[in-house]
């Protein structure tokens, strides 16, 4: 079944703390902005905004137990799990929630580690996770800066900030971020 | 034909400028530091610094040709031309200079990128290339402060440096360095 608007933000906003949902509202609104000044479709980025972190205060054996049962990446479990919220989140939007849009499916997927070959939707949420107006983090704002002028210049200093951070904290880089990186660098560098 | 140390010496001298031999002298003293502070065999330490940049200068061209017509990986032509250098000099060690040992010509293919499982003699010619004595760039006095103790932390702030330049300076960070480092990290947290 297919939820509405209000169905949708009643789930999920229970399955979370008052200040992770408002968190949830933020990126709702910075979807929406940059989906409008980059021509994705506000709707369908709200969705996804909606649906981002619907599991990320699931407790971890609960996670796990969805990632192992449905074939989700395995890969996964062998990285930090902030980033395991993100494929469970894609999955349950699918299969609790009845998302079946697979750009909105992929842009909660996606929207913490990013990947090669990022769709629209998927860079809109991404960035939208970066700069919603509640982020306040060292560098939040050159980040800003640069979204109000390209998605991809946006992501650039996003990537960029989060895996000079995990190195600082000697933390695991998740690669597909890096890779997503790249592909961004390259694919700015070939528009010149 | 096997080479002696001093014939692979005026071999691999004669293919790059002054300056640059200097750097491999460097290595090579610091391959045998290191190889002795940390078990490793020096004699094969000291032939992988001899070797290790032996393509460095030849021209792009020359080097593509090598990578194409020999199988080397492919995916490395998509990668920054900075890296090509070290899997070219393993392939020319092996073929022009007789090197056999496969833990030398590993050390001389990864020197650059590093990868995860990175063996000894590895680790021991990739640090000896961040902190030989002529190196002068910012962070490294703290690379060499960190390899008196342990090869893998020294690696970690030497790989560390490398992706956060990368990052800065908007050029590709090569995914397998990102993966040395993640592993090296992980094989510390194990120890602890």
């Amino acid at each position: 079944m297919a939820y509405s608007r209000e169905q949708l933000i009643e789930a999920v906003s229970a399955q979370m703390p008052d200040k992770r949902w408002k968190h949830t509202l933020g990126v709702m609104e910075s979807s929406i902005t940059l989906a409008e000044r980059y021509g994705a479709d506000p709707v369908r980025a709200e969705t996804a905004a909606i649906l981002h972190d619907v599991a990320k205060y699931w407790p971890v054996d609960r996670m796990r137990e969805v990632i192992e049962q449905n074939g989700l990446s395995l890969e996964l479990l062998k990285h930090d799990k902030q980033l395991w919220h993100a494929e469970v989140g894609a999955f349950v939007a699918e299969r609790d929630y009845g998302i079946t849009d697979a750009e909105v499916l992929d842009a909660i997927r996606f929207h913490t580690s990013g990947r090669e070959g990022m769709g629209l939707l998927e860079k809109v949420v991404c960035l939208a996770d970066y700069i919603e107006p509640g982020r306040d983090f060292p560098g939040v704002e050159h980040i800003r800066q640069k979204a109000l002028n390209s998605l991809e210049e946006g992501l650039i200093a996003g990537f960029d900030s989060t895996i000079s951070l995990l190195l600082a904290k000697r933390r695991i880089v998740f690669p597909l971020t890096v890779l997503a990186r790249n592909d961004l660098v390259r694919i700015l560098e070939d528009k010149i």
